[in-house]
This record gives structure tokens, sequence and C-alpha cells, in this order.
């Protein structure tokens, strides 16, 4: 029996550090033999991994016989890195047989005296493509779609469909879906290809295709048009103009790139990351993250400010500085539950306007709840370490109450910024913790000062 | 010109609450006109989002004549909350009309009696079809499959296909491949429908086929199966056994939603959140987020003894309870940002063993520049607002200690617990504020202690 191979193998240490070596020996004829059985995707993975000096030497092992698919499947942000490494002749061979929006995304990664020369000497239409698709903003359906696709006169029957498509040279390397169209290249429907092979010859197209208004205009947001993937499980679907003409079409395996694009936006915002990315320069990670650390300084000084307000408080009893984090740090992490959940909600088209309220509600149920729960939990531990009762009531009462604030202000600050328009994943964090903080300190040692001076 | 409809129009609060209204009014002959043009996943969105008594209002309207796709739409969590809401009989409709991995999931959110009693009245080729499924385990590419393909055998040519594909009445609602299997049943490649038709009827399959070893085995974690997906750009991938015998097939719309759920997971367990679910119950939230702040408070304790051991320190210059905070949030501001990044390369296969040690160094410079300028700001902040110029050199030197630690720590401790085979988004997020915290209190503390006491 052999043991079924596991496609994601090659990224294991032993097997990465026998390439490494074979690099560092300049074993070329080992490392082609090697590298013909990898597919695109991991070449382009090791191109990701290895250090500069290995990766020159790849890329120029490479360079004799370079797979336009490899340039593909780069992280675009680490293709614009290290563009310039590859050899203009390898750029132009992409450009001529890729699908335009890949060639597109390749061009688009050129600086742009590179980009000019590079578009000077490609074929004509090849131009007019990628100049058509670069005219289309970034993260629009426009951007991301492609021009090859398989256009049916409305008039057709199956047998004329089947004919037309052995006879043709020129199409889409991969296609799922037919897009039917009438005199004036609007599209009337589409069809699936598994329902023009299953059916007889003399059936009419109109007869089997969707009608369904479903199409995409070229200027919808592609997390929008993602959107709608998920929820029609679609293969494709159609990008018109303003008119309903045909532009463009795009497929899922582009979507699902989108799909981890999005999720990922949301995670690194989360944590106040910003755009910046994994392969990005030291000085471009920096100034990505000075955002979020800037406005936690300043968050970080108001907390100073109301605790400096109990600066006599705290004089006469400096344990209550040892204890009064733990209220913040509660407050903080209840918040931070609650705000993930909700912005993650809202990212989902799953929390709504038409019921904010209700979440809400039992967000502040859950905080209460965890509340009564931690609050007895710091009681205990506190009088145990202390042996006071009002100092162990003074931390656990503020601490639940810190804990409902926390997911209320989790679940009411995204809503509300998403009300305003502003994105809540990247300004929500900043301002929950603040809050708890705030709220926290001020609580703690009012508390104290009114129960224990 | 007719303004093209945004396909996500019916979420707006206006059209959502004129619903409601419907749903007030009893309207049931306009509910069902307004439903007619929704897709499935539509009406369930609106059910996920629907209070109570409408929702159950809503399902007693849908009930005469139940499109059983409104059941595959809702997220599997929200189903098995609702699924006493709806009719039995709808149940074993939708078991008989949809594709194995569908039912399946149905099957799946009953109770175990329910499951019995459904079990016994559906057809036995159908139940030993789920029973199957259900006996792989979860998030494996066994339980994710779907039954339903073309099988082609190794010597037909293109006509043999199209002929049979022609004539036999089971097809999959919707395929993308047809896999070639030899007498054995084992499979011995692929062919994209696509290439079917366009070449002419007398080529044969083994000729066009890709013989590509490009097949998952059934007990495959789900979450490599996406990554082969989306590093191959995959529209369906063959399942296969030990023997590699073919069993089913995923579609790449099911792998569009365990990508959702991978992203979606690493979000909410980077926030302490679990697997907790939007639809979830008060109680199994308040579970989920149990463990995060139970950690959080133990942490908090920690560090609330770090600062007791200054309480001579705090006694005789309060004002440093007011500061400290500062060099603790900041720190633990720089881990999250590194932590997060970390965690998502990791996830990403971007961030592996290969490149570990270059990876921390990168962080750990983008720690030291953020470092040097938030601890000049820091200096002039405090001096400002206190004219002390020993105070404003302990917090500022203090803070940029603790944003390299944060930045070290950030990425160090997921790629630690990587190696050691724990997941880096569910248990990193604790120990990188604990450490940030405790470092923060004592370094800040200690040096004042050294230059202020």
């Amino acid at each position: 029996m052999k043991k079924h191979k596991n496609n994601l193998d090659f990224l294991k240490p032993d097997i990465f550090n026998s390439f490494i070596d074979l690099l560092e020996k300049k074993d070329t004829k080992k490392i082609f033999k090697k590298i013909k059985n990898f597919h695109p995707s991991e070449i382009a993975s090791y191109i990701q991994i290895l250090d500069v000096k290995h990766r020159k030497q790849l890329l120029n092992i490479l360079s004799k016989d370079f797979d336009s698919k490899i340039l593909v499947e780069l992280e675009p942000s680490f293709l614009q890195k290290i563009v310039n490494e590859i050899e203009l002749k390898i750029i132009y061979k992409a450009i001529n047989e890729l699908d335009s929006d890949d060639a597109a995304i390749i061009i688009g990664s050129l600086d742009d005296e590179k980009k000019k020369l590079v578009l000077s000497k490609i074929s004509r239409k090849e131009r007019t493509f990628i100049e058509d698709n670069l005219s289309y903003d970034e993260n629009t359906a426009g951007r991301l779609m492609q021009l090859e696709l398989v256009r049916i006169p409305v008039h057709s029957n199956v047998g004329d469909v089947i004919d037309y498509l052995r006879k043709k040279r020129t199409l889409p390397k991969v296609f799922y879906d037919l897009y039917i169209v009438d005199k004036n290249q609007k599209l009337v429907g589409t069809i699936e290809l598994s329902a023009i092979i299953s059916s007889s010859r003399n059936v009419k197209i109109s007869n089997i295709m969707k009608r369904s208004e479903l199409s995409v205009h070229s200027s919808l947001d592609q997390e929008d048009v993602a959107d709608i993937f998920r929820k029609r499980n679609l293969t494709s679907i159609a990008v018109i103009d303003d008119d309903r003409k045909l532009l463009g079409t795009i497929n899922v395996d582009d979507i699902v790139d989108v799909i981890d694009d999005e999720a990922q936006e949301d995670i690194l915002k989360l944590a106040g990351v910003g755009e910046q990315d994994f392969y990005g320069a030291i000085i471009s990670i920096t100034k990505a993250r000075f955002a979020w650390l800037f406005f936690n300084l300043i968050a970080a000084f108001f907390a100073s400010y109301v605790i400096k307000n109990f600066e006599g408080t705290i004089e006469k009893l400096a344990i209550l500085a040892a204890l009064m984090p733990i209220v913040a740090s509660m407050g903080g992490c209840s918040g931070t539950q609650s705000l993930t959940t909700a912005v993650r909600a809202i990212a989902m088209k799953q929390l709504t306007w038409s019921n904010a309220l209700r979440s809400v509600g039992k967000e502040v149920s859950v905080g209460m709840i965890n509340g009564v729960i931690f609050s007895a939990a710091s009681f205990f531990l506190t009088y145990y370490w202390f042996q006071e009762l009002l100092l162990s009531f003074v931390i656990s009462f503020s601490l639940f109450l810190n804990l409902i604030f926390g997911s209320f202000f989790g679940i009411f600050i995204p809503i509300f910024l998403t009300k305003k328009g502003v994105d809540p994943a990247i300004a929500s964090g900043t301002f929950v913790t603040m809050f708890t903080d705030i709220v926290g300190f001020f609580m703690f040692l009012s508390l104290a000062t009114i129960f224990l001076i």
C-alpha cells in the first residue's frame, strides 16, 4: 500500500534544508530535477521563504526556462518587492502567456519607467487589454475581471455552441460558464458548461440558459463581489457596464484570494497592524504600526491623568496601585472579546443595524454572567492574599462593572462606527481599551477612596 | 439607462423593516410575492437576522413550499439552534433533494432521537450515503466531500463521454471536472469539462486527461485541503482512500466556506473568543469566553504581585502608579502587533521554521525603531507634564525596552508554540500581554527605585 503523498510536505524543514544545500553546492542539475515535480505555487512559496542570496540564485537557475505561472502565484506585494530581480524577457513572456487579469497584476507591480517600457514592447491588443484593466479602481470588479470568456449569441442551439468551442483556437484556459449576449453585446443570460454537455445538440440555448440578473457592475467593490460568490455558490460571474454590456468575467479562484485578503485585513486591522504585509520592508512595517502605537500612547496618558487625580489615595494605600491594573485588564479583555465578535459579524453581514439592539443586549448579558463569576473569583483571591474584606469588595465590585462596560463598549463602538461609515475593524480597538482602562481605574480608585481611605 | 441592481440591497434597514411590517400584518400574499425574487441565501439571511417571533412566522409561511436550499445556506450552528422549529416533512424533502454532503450537514444538526427517526424514513441508498459521510472525522476531506460525481472509464473517448453525459439522468447538479478511473475504480486522472467540450469526439480521454497525482486522502484536514485549492487554483478535487479508490469530490464552493471558517477561527481565537458563534446561546458564548478571562485574571494577579514588591517605592512616589500602566500598555500593543502578524503568517504558511530567525530579527528591528520614536515622545510628554528630568528618563527608557521585548515575545511565542504542536492563535495572546505587563512594571519600577528614590 503506497502512502498517499501529502501535498504540503515540501515546506517541511528537512526537505527545505536539503534544497538549500543544493543551492549552496550550486548543483543546478539536481535542483532542476527536484523542481520539475513542483507546482508553480510551490516554487513561488520557496522563492518567498528563501533569503536574498539563495532567492537570487534560484531565480537565476529558473530564468533559463521560467514558468510564467510562478509570477502569478507570488503574493502581489512580494512580487512588487523583487520584480527588479527578474529579467525583462521573463516579464514579456509572462504577459503574453497569462490571462489579462494576471498580466495586469504583473504590469502593475513594475515601477513607472519599466511599465512604460514593457507596455511599449507588447502587442497592441494586449496593451489595450491591460490599460483597460488598470483604468478600473483598485479592489473593484473591473480590476479583478479577466477579459477572456466565451460569448454565445442568444439565438444559438447546443450544437452550434459545441461546434464553435471545438473550432475556436483562442479559448480561455479554463472556463465554467458561457455568457449569452444579444446583438448589442448585452448580457441576457448565463449557462453552465455542464448544462451544455448534458443537453442534445438541437436544444435552443435560450431555453436552457439562466435568465438570471446575476452579474456585477465593474465598479462594485471586490468584497461585495466575494459576498455574492459566497451566498450564491458561484464559479464565475459576468461583469457588465452601465448599459449591461458584457465586459469580462471573474472566476472563483480569484475570489478565493479576495476572501483571504479580506480576512487578513480584518485580523491585521484589529491588532492595529494596518495594511502592512509580512514581506514588507522593515521601514514600511514600522510605519504601518505607528498609528496604533501613537493612539495607544495618547490613550495611556489619558488613563495616567485619571490615576494622577487619586495620587493622595495611592500615597495612603500603595497596594491599590498593585491591584488597579487587574480591573483595567479584565475590562479590556472582555471588551476585546465583544469587539472581535462584533467586527467579524459585521464583516460577514450577520450583524446589521436591524438586529443591533438585540446583539448589544446579548453581549451585555454575557458580560454580566462572566462579571459575576470573575468578581467572585477576584474577591476570594484578594481576600486570600490580603485578608481585607473591604479591599476585596472594592476590587470585585469594580471588576464586575468593568466587565459589563467592556462588553457594552466592545459591541457598541463597532456598530456606531459602521453606522457612521467608519471601518470598525481599524478604529475600534484603541477606543475600547481606552474606555475600559479609564473606567476601570476611575471606578476602582473612586470606590477605594470612599470605602478604604 | 436602467440602474444596475445591487445584490446586497435586501439587507438595507428600510427594505428589511418593510418586510417586518408585512410579517406584523400577516400579509402572506405580499410576503410570497416579495420572497419569490429572493435567492435561498437571502431568505436564509433574513431567517438568521429576524427575532424569534418573526422567524417562526416566516418559517410557518415558507413551510407550504419550502425550498430545501434555504437550509443549506443557514450557518450550521444556526441551523442546529432552530432545527426544531422546522417541520420534519421539510427535512425529509431536503434530504432527498440535496447533495449528499449537504444532506449530511442537515442530519448532523438533528438531536440523536430525531436523527434516528429521519434516517429510518429515507431510502436505503440515501441512508448509506449519509452514514458513510458521518463516519469520517469532522473537518476532514471525507466529511466535506460529496459522493455525486462523474466517473469515466479510462479507455473512453470524448464522444463516449458526451453521449454518456447526455443519457445519464442522475448527474450532479453542477460539475466541473470528470474523474477518470480504471477497472478497479482507482483514480488515474482528471479532466476539465472545458477540455471535453473543446475536443473532437474521437479523441481518447487518456490522451487529454491530466495524469496529475492531485487528489486528497479522505482523512486530510479541511484546512490543508483549502490550502491545496488556494495554491493550485482548483475548482474541484478528488477524494481517495488508502488504495487510491475514488470516494467523492470536493467543490470549490464548499472550500470557500472552509476558508471563511478558518479565518474566522483565527480572528476569534486571537481575541480569546474560542469556538463561539455569533448565533450561539448566551450561555455557550459565556463559556467560550471564560478560559481567556480566567487566564487573564491569573496573569493580572501575577503582575500585581510584581508591583506589590515595589510598595515602598510607590508609597514614596505615588505618581509612579499613574505612569507605570503606560509602559505596560505600550509593550502589550507592540506585542499584539507582532503576534498577529506572526500568527497570520504561520496560518498562510509564509512563516515557517525555515525563515523563523530572520523574521524574529525583523520584528525586533521594527520594535527598536518604534521604540526610539515612542520613548522620545513619552520623554517629552512626561517632561512637559512633570518637569522632572529623571522621571522622564525612567519612563522613556523602560518604554523603549518594553517595546522591543513586546515585539520579540510577539513573534517568538507563536513560533515556539507552533514548533511544540500547540495552535499559536489560541494560546499566544495571554502569554504575550502577561510578559509585557510583568516586564514593563518590573523595569519601570526597578529603574524608578534606583534613580528616583
